[in-house]
């Protein structure tokens, strides 16, 4: 964008919050995934409304200027890293929510970070379940535009299962109302799970109709330790044949050693591998945590500790959700999101572990073990060119690995621009060129995220 | 589709069964949905394979011949009515099931019965939860088409909710596979779910991939009676504000009647309305049941049934299940499914009886109440013109007063082409234009079911 386009975009919706400072559109570029490539935006526009958003993006075509929507800037596959002389179009002003405990759904905008949400629908006895381990602090907005997940999933589905409606303005300032408070409605195209996972390639998400649960109950926790990964990955597949725990991660003794070293709670360091299961099954709860403790002593756990109460329990979600900034302070991170149909789980997680021997590297594991959806987490040193060099050679070997096994390269993350490249090995040229089709269809410019995901 | 033509596709595809004898065709005009301006279709062809689905449509797009998709034609809103000179392909003989325990899926081809997707998966112990009122005879590929609901949604949500990946013909004879075996998967965009209930416009489902859950424990029931349609369909509120019951049922007195005629299990002729709920909450059903007992009592019921009897319970969904064909004895029937959000439910119903009442019409209303779906049934002698014109004009006004209460005009049996009409009022022309430029993305020549849905 020239100074002039920019003036023009001033000018033209004088009542916009456009930024323009280096200094604030610099904070803009990346997101978490800090993609070491982000472009340099020539304006950050700062929606409050609808509105906002349709001046945007109808300027924006006329003018033929890229837009990367942004929501927190949580993301971890570069969804909304910044293009060059591009708008970032952030809908973090955008806060207002509606519960409506009758239909038990709520009507939010995309700024609310999931953990507002949740706290909202709270007060009304009611729960929004998908937890992404960065709840606090990323948008409920970009959680619909990646089909975020999280630790609940394995019970409780993914974010698509908690969306019936959206606002969507498209790249041409169309207004699009999709869906709306009904579990039910089979009246057109499935446009709300369309644009649900479109990574903001296709519209962006201006209002959102949430399905709500009544409030979860309280859950039982049961953690185990094992000495072989192999132990671990089995007791999970024998337990998710039988039922749904509320929640079944998995750290590596990696994982293990970095939150303990910051945590101090005692975790076991000679183990291989631990697992964290939950059952919330009100009248039931008994009988479930003694199968899954069963199930872990049968696959020879070293230790297994069952707790009812609700703060030790939140003890070890916590431990495990901090995995991330945990093995975070040994080096820059790559972070993998690979899945896979849970009978191939052990031989994933083996697999890992001879490529980061191979490539010598530290990859640390942690898992939503449960769906067999895995965040391997290669450290290196940037400072290291040698070692920055195996561990991206790692990173896609991972993914291929995954692939190999019938899996994913991204189970809850999206594909952003980080793992775009390996997109084509997963969805093969015909799916590939669907995809396209809809793009094209939707943004015949390519004004909405260019370079994310296709 | 001249003669030459059908030679044609016999010529071009030998091991094809294509079906041309008029007393076959005749049976394949039309869906449950009786469609009185159903097409005479030049050929049926009965898939064996996803490759004969692969060969009518790369045919079928070379001649221009248009193909209608059709499952066990069960359907209720026309979406499988023949057009003139098109090939009629139905998959019904394609019945193939593998099912995978650990990973709770079962890999099903279209024309299985849902009733035998629940028996194959319930050999395993585990349980696929749609179940549209005619799950011994609709298929699951027209469950997926239609994405269709039942008795369970209100607990357990739709068939989207279940639908992990497929497998799809494109108009032009492209096979592609979406998705997988995996609860968490957000590679690319959501096609998987753009394909669940796009009523064979956009492309041939040749296999789908479930998820499934663990066995359904055992449900209790309870069943009430009242004597006001307002006070029954309040106590629906008071319930989902709380909890999920397991089902959510309603009956109004016409529907009472007709199942009472024929099953005679002693239901009570002078209620004007009754509700059947369960709970299948293991280790807390007795808590469920008296919190829904409870409230029913609290809202005026004039009696309360409480049963822990599978069978007992059985026999009032039986019952309930039962009030399509034993309305349908009363005469020819245009069937409804509209819904609304819970709190305008009792609107909704009253509504209804005041359309009936002024069209001076026969119309019984049954409901998956607990999620706002209903089904007015209207009654009409076809023979009686002036009747039926006014049975017509009330299946309108019906669909317009959902929508003017936020509703939809289908809830799960989708718009095929009796409901097109009144598409474009519940969708606006932003969003009719957005499906029209999907549809044309994916099927430049509509070739696909052209005239239904668009």
């Amino acid at each position: 964008m020239t100074a002039l386009d920019e003036r023009d975009l001033v000018t033209s919706i004088p009542n916009l919050l456009v930024l323009t400072d280096p200094d604030v559109t610099e904070g803009y570029r990346q997101d978490r995934a800090k993609d070491p490539d982000a472009g340099r935006p020539s304006a950050v526009v700062r929606a409050r409304s609808t509105d906002d958003v349709r001046a945007v993006l109808r300027w924006a075509t006329a003018a033929g200027v890229p837009v990367v929507p942004r929501g927190a800037g949580s993301g971890l596959s570069g969804g909304a890293t910044a293009v060059d002389g591009g708008i970032v179009l952030t809908t973090e002003l955008m806060r207002g929510i509606e519960v409506d405990p009758v239909t038990r759904t709520a009507v939010v905008q995309p700024g609310l970070t999931n953990a507002e949400v949740k706290r909202a629908v709270a007060e009304h006895g009611l729960w929004y379940p998908p937890d992404p381990s960065s709840f606090e602090f990323c948008s409920i907005g970009g959680n619909a535009a990646t089909n975020a997940g999280g630790l609940c999933c394995v019970k409780y589905g993914v974010t698509t299962d908690y969306i019936l409606g959206l606002e969507v303005v498209l790249a041409d300032g169309t207004v699009v109302r999709l869906g709306g408070p009904r579990l039910k409605d089979s009246a057109g195209l499935s446009l709300t799970k369309l644009f649900v996972g479109s990574e903001g390639t296709l519209g962006v998400i201006t209002e959102l109709t949430l399905r709500l649960l009544p409030a979860q109950p309280p859950a039982s926790t049961v953690v185990a330790s094992f000495s072989s990964v192999r132990d671990a990955t089995e007791a999970v597949c024998n337990i998710t044949r039988v039922m749904r725990p509320a929640m079944l991660e998995f750290m590596d003794h990696t994982a293990i050693a970095a939150v303990e070293r910051h945590l101090k709670m005692g975790l076991d360091l000679g183990a291989r591998a631990m697992l964290i299961a939950q059952s919330d099954a009100p009248g039931d709860r008994e009988n479930e945590m003694a199968f899954i403790a069963q199930a872990f002593a049968h696959a020879n756990a070293t230790d297994v500790f069952v707790t009812d109460d609700p703060n030790e329990g939140e003890a070890f979600t916590a431990a495990r959700r901090f995995a991330i900034p945990a093995v975070e302070r040994l080096g820059d991170l790559l972070l993998e999101d690979v899945g896979v149909p849970l009978p191939a789980l052990p031989a994933l997680v083996d697999g890992i572990e001879a490529i980061a021997a191979q490539r010598d590297i530290v990859c640390a594991v942690i898992a939503h073990a449960g769906d067999g959806n895995t965040h391997p987490l290669i450290v290196h040193d940037p400072a290291d060119p040698d070692q920055s060099r195996r561990a991206h050679l790692a990173f896609g070997e991972i993914m291929h690995l995954a692939l190999k096994l019938g899996g994913t390269i991204t189970g809850e993350h999206g594909v952003g621009r980080l793992k775009k490249a390996w997109l084509p090995d997963q969805l093969g040229p015909d799916v590939m060129e669907l995809t396209r089709r809809i793009k094209r269809a939707l943004d015949p410019q390519n004004i909405l995220n260019p370079g994310a995901v296709l």
